[in-house]
C-alpha cells in the first residue's frame, strides 16, 4: 500500500493499522532517544510532542520520525488566554496534544516507557494491541469470566445474556507496565524494590458503574467518543497537585462512559516501565490528591449524569457543573478546574 | 502436625490449609476414579459425595480418602417433604452436600475435572488457590488494575483509595477451566473444537453492582459468609430446565454479596475440565434458560434489597418474594422455585 513505512526486518504487519487514523502523543522534557526502541511499531505513525519545561530547550528526535512538536510558547500563542487551562511542569500537558490532533485515535505514551516482551520472549507492539482494543467491542454490562470474548480462542460463557453479545463500543484502552509498577509514594516508600513481573495475558472490560485508577503512561482513546473529556486538569505549576492527571481524567472519563454506554477496557499490552520517579517528590506532589479522592471518589460513584446529556460535551459540561457545586467546597481549586473543564470542551 | 496426611513426594504444605475446616463436595454418578489424580492434594480433606440418579448403583471411591455418601434414598429419607428442593438428575443435587456440611468453608468439583498444570509445567493444587483466595480480602468497590492487590508481587496502584485498601471479606472463590470451556449450548455446537489454552495468571474481585455467570464446576465459597444463598435451584429430572443451577445460584449470591459488601473472586485456580457435554442434550436443558435469562438478569440487576436485610437469611427470603412476584408471571415454575429458595433457607 503506498505511502506505508517498512522497516526491513521488523516485526509489524505490512500496513500499519489505522496509519492514518492515529496520532502518538508524547509529552516530554528531554531528548526523545526511547523511541529509537520504538521505530518498527511507531515509524508509521504521526507524532504529536509536547514538550514541557524550558521552551528554549531543543528536543531531539530520531530520523525518520513524522512529527510535529510544541513546547510552552506555541501552547501560549496557540491557546491565548485559554493557555492556562494546559498544566506546566506536569504530564497532563499531553493532553494539550489531543486537543491539536486532527485523527480519530490517540495512543499516549511517556518516554521512561520502553518495548516490553511476552513471556515467549517476543517484543510487544504495544500499539497494535491498543488498537486491537479499541476495535473490538467492550462487555461493560455483565462480566466474562474467560475475560475479552471477541478475543481468538475465547467466547462468552454459558449464561452469558445473547442480547448482550454484541457489546459495547470501545472508547479507551488501558494498558499496563511491567518493571515499575504505578504506585502512588507512599507505596513506592513501603517497597522501594518491588517490581511487576507478572504477565497476565488478559483484557479486559471495567464493568459499568465501577470506577478505576486511570494511568496515562500507556493509554490510547478514540478521540470522537470521549476525546472531549480527556482532559487531564490543572496539574503541576502554580497547582496545589501534582500526579493525579490522569486520575482526574479516568473519573471523569469512565463516569461519562457509563453514561453513554461505552466501553472501557484495561489489561494488555504491557510496556516497560524503566524508571522509578522519586517518591519523595512524588509525596510533595500527591498529598492533597490522597485525601482530596476519599472526597472525589464517592463524588464520581455517586453523580447521576441526566438523561438529556446525550453527548461527551453535554455530559462534560454537567460534570463540571457538579464538580463546582460539590467539590468546590473542599477547596476553591475545584473552582477553577471546574473552569477549566468547560474552557477545554470544545462545545464552548 | 498429629492427624495430618502426607504423601510421600507430593507437593503440599506439611500442614494443609483449613484441614478440619473445609468439606470438599462431589455430584457423581460414576465411580470416582478422578480423586486418584487429586490425591496429593485432597486426601488430608473430608469429602461429602452426593449420588445423583440410580441410588442402587455402587459408587467407588479410592482407598484412602476420608468421605461420606448420600444417594437419592439418603436425601429422601434426611429431608422427608423437603427433599423435592433437592434436584435430580442434575449436578445441582451438589447443594445437599452444602446442606449437611458442618464446616465453615466449602469446595465443590466436578468429577471430570482434572489437574491443570501451570505454564511452567506444575501441577496446580487448585484447592489450595481457592483456600489463599477466600482467606485474602476482596476489592469489590473500586478496581484495581493489577488485579488481586493482596498477591505477592502486586498492590494497589496510584490512586486507588486508602479508605479502601482494607478490602471486604472474601464469600467466594470462582475457579477457572484449562481445556473445555464452560460453554453453552449454542456456542458449543457453533465451535465444537474451540479449547481453551490461555492460562490467564490472575485472581480478581468482581466489581459490586456487577453480575457474572457463576460455573458451579471448581468452586469453593465461605458457608458462614454466603451458603444459605448457595442453593441450587430445581432442575433435571421433572424440572422445565437443566444447567441452570450454578447461575441461579450465583445471581442470588453476587446480588446477596453486593448487598452484604462482601467480596466474590473469579481466576485462578485452574483445572483441566476433560470432557465436553454433549451439546444436543445441553440445548434441550438449556433452550428455556437462554430466554428466560433475558427477563432473570435484568430482575437481579435491578432487584433492591432493603436495608433491614442484614443477614444471608434475610436476603435469600426477600429474594424470594421477589421472585414470586416478579418472575412468577414469566412461568409458574418460579412461582415453585421461590417456594424452594424458603425451604432451604435455614432460618426456616
Amino acid at each position: 500500500m503506498a505511502g506505508t513505512v517498512t522497516v526491513p526486518g521488523a516485526n509489524v504487519p505490512s500496513t500499519p493499522l489505522l496509519k492514518d487514523e492515529l496520532d502518538i502523543v508524547i509529552p516530554t522534557i528531554r531528548n526523545l532517544d526511547f523511541l529509537e526502541m520504538w521505530r518498527p511499531f511507531f515509524q508509521p505513525y504521526h507524532l504529536i510532542i509536547v514538550q514541557d519545561g524550558d521552551p528554549t530547550k531543543t528536543i531531539k528526535v530520531p530520523e525518520g520520525f513524522d512529527y510535529e512538536l510544541y513546547n510552552r510558547n506555541d501552547i501560549n500563542r496557540i491557546l491565548g488566554p485559554k493557555a492556562s487551562c494546559i498544566s506546566f511542569k506536569d504530564s497532563a500537558c499531553r493532553c494539550f496534544g489531543y486537543m491539536v490532533s486532527k485523527k480519530k485515535y490517540i495512543y499516549t505514551i511517556d518516554d521512561d516507557c520502553f518495548v516490553a516482551k511476552d513471556p515467549s520472549g517476543k517484543d510487544i507492539n504495544a500499539l497494535e494491541q491498543h488498537i486491537k482494543n479499541l476495535l473490538s467491542p467492550s462487555t461493560p454490562f455483565f462480566f466474562n469470566t474467560l475475560y475479552d470474548p471477541y478475543r481468538e480462542g475465547a467466547d462468552f460463557v454459558r449464561g452469558y445474556p445473547f442480547s448482550l453479545r454484541e457489546g459495547a463500543h470501545t472508547a479507551v484502552s488501558h494498558g499496563l507496565w511491567l518493571n515499575i509498577p504505578d504506585y502512588d509514594a507512599p507505596t513506592q516508600l513501603v517497597k522501594p524494590k518491588e517490581r511487576n513481573e507478572r504477565y497476565v495475558d488478559a483484557v479486559m472490560t471495567i464493568p459499568n458503574g465501577t470506577l478505576f485508577p486511570m494511568c496515562g503512561m500507556n493509554l490510547a482513546f478514540d478521540r470522537d467518543l470521549i476525546g472531549p473529556a480527556m482532559y487531564f486538569g490543572l496539574m503541576g505549576d502554580g497547582q496545589p497537585i501534582g500526579r493525579y492527571d490522569d486520575m482526574w481524567a479516568g473519573w471523569c472519563v469512565k463516569v461519562i462512559c457509563d453514561h453513554l454506554s461505552l466501553g472501557v477496557k484495561t489489561g494488555l499490552p504491557y510496556i516497560w516501565h524503566s524508571k522509578a520517579s522519586n517518591p519523595f517528590v512524588n509525596l510533595k506532589k500527591e498529598y492533597k490528591g490522597i485525601f482530596w479522592q476519599e472526597d472525589i471518589i464517592p463524588f464520581f460513584q455517586n453523580v447521576t449524569i441526566p438523561k438529556e446529556c446525550d453527548t461527551v460535551q453535554k455530559c462534560y459540561i454537567y460534570l463540571s457543573g457538579q464538580v463546582k457545586e460539590k467539590l468546590g467546597k473542599i477547596d476553591p481549586y475545584f473552582v477553577k478546574l471546574a473552569d477549566s473543564l468547560v474552557f477545554t470542551s470544545p462545545s464552548k
